[in-house]
């Protein structure tokens, strides 16, 4: 494509180095900031700068945070005693959404995975059990991804505290709601049936 | 989404305020950003409120453009006889990457539609037969939507000009390149047939 002005040109280049943005993508956005007013331009950039300059991990849990220690690890009204172990900080916000967990995060940075050259010194695991024995924790929630690295992430850091009374749970993995059970993976559904859950009759 | 801090929070509505990019590809957009080194991040917002402050339209042709006058009008190579009418600065864009035109432009921004309250007076049609009748303009090329819009706008520069001896051609119509004509509309391929050009032997 040709650009009839530089500055253009190099707020195309920009866009299109984010991900998911290809230079035709780039060239609509770039239109579209042009035809917007001069301070809305200003507060979009500005906005952008300011969460890069001032957003930090939070030094206790490694989720993001604006303050050295984040909201939910400052939270008192949290549950002290479960924190729920996560690769990234997407799964934070994930779990937060559903509304259904009201204790701490620790967050990992990934899974141990040798084939990627990520060792437990690349997660912040050494972080994980130094808040294990410092702290008041009687639960480790494992959430993290249903695969042989995943698995084997929660083997290690199981191994790390057997010398403790910590219990080391993984959230449930099974059909997912709305799943047909026909269309449902043989190792999904073969699992789901040998963790099966006695039915509740009390409700 | 819950975000755990408010700069994140701030970043994606803005990202999220540009055509096509939804809240969970904003987010994706900020925690890129957020893993991007900080420079790169000043230059990257940088790069958009420079093209907004430095970036206007073209005094001549309202092509966009870094100076009063943009790159086009100002390159004495370009054949100045010729006009090439579009919609807007994409058309331009379109055009230029085709290597195949040497002429100058004019940007209308947009054609008339009175349905959407679009008359002559929202586009740049006075300034048009101005450069016409100020100049050594000897032809222009009405590269507009083929609709029935477009059609109208034709006809009525055409006749804003009836009383002077400038040409006033279209843009060829008809059935694009590597297209197949058994999926050609009708409209398309009957006008095809209509303005059919005579074989060139010479070649």
């Amino acid at each position: 494509m040709e650009y009839s002005s530089t500055h253009i040109a190099n707020a195309v280049e920009q866009l299109s180095s984010l991900p998911t943005v290809g230079k035709k993508t780039a060239l609509k956005l770039a239109l579209h900031l042009l035809s917007s007013d001069e301070a809305d331009v200003e507060r979009f950039a500005e906005s952008l700068m300011t969460m890069r300059r001032n957003v930090k991990e939070c030094a206790r849990c490694y989720n993001l945070s604006d303050e050295t220690i984040c909201q939910i690890c400052n939270d008192a009204r949290r549950d002290q005693s479960r924190i729920c172990v996560v690769e990234g900080v997407r799964d934070v916000m994930a779990i937060e959404s559903t509304g259904q967990y009201r204790g701490l995060y620790h967050v990992l940075g990934g899974v141990i995975s040798p084939l990627d050259g990520i060792g437990p010194n690349e997660l912040s695991i050494d972080q994980l059990t130094k808040r294990v024995h410092d702290g008041s924790v009687s639960e480790l929630i494992m959430a993290v991804s249903p695969t042989i690295e995943g698995d084997s992430t929660i083997f290690y850091i199981n191994k790390l505290l057997s010398d403790t009374n910590i219990i080391v749970s993984s959230i449930a993995r099974g059909v997912s709601f709305g799943n047909e059970l026909q269309y449902a993976d043989a190792m999904t559904l073969g699992r789901s049936i040998a963790t099966r859950t006695p039915y509740d009759r009390t409700t």
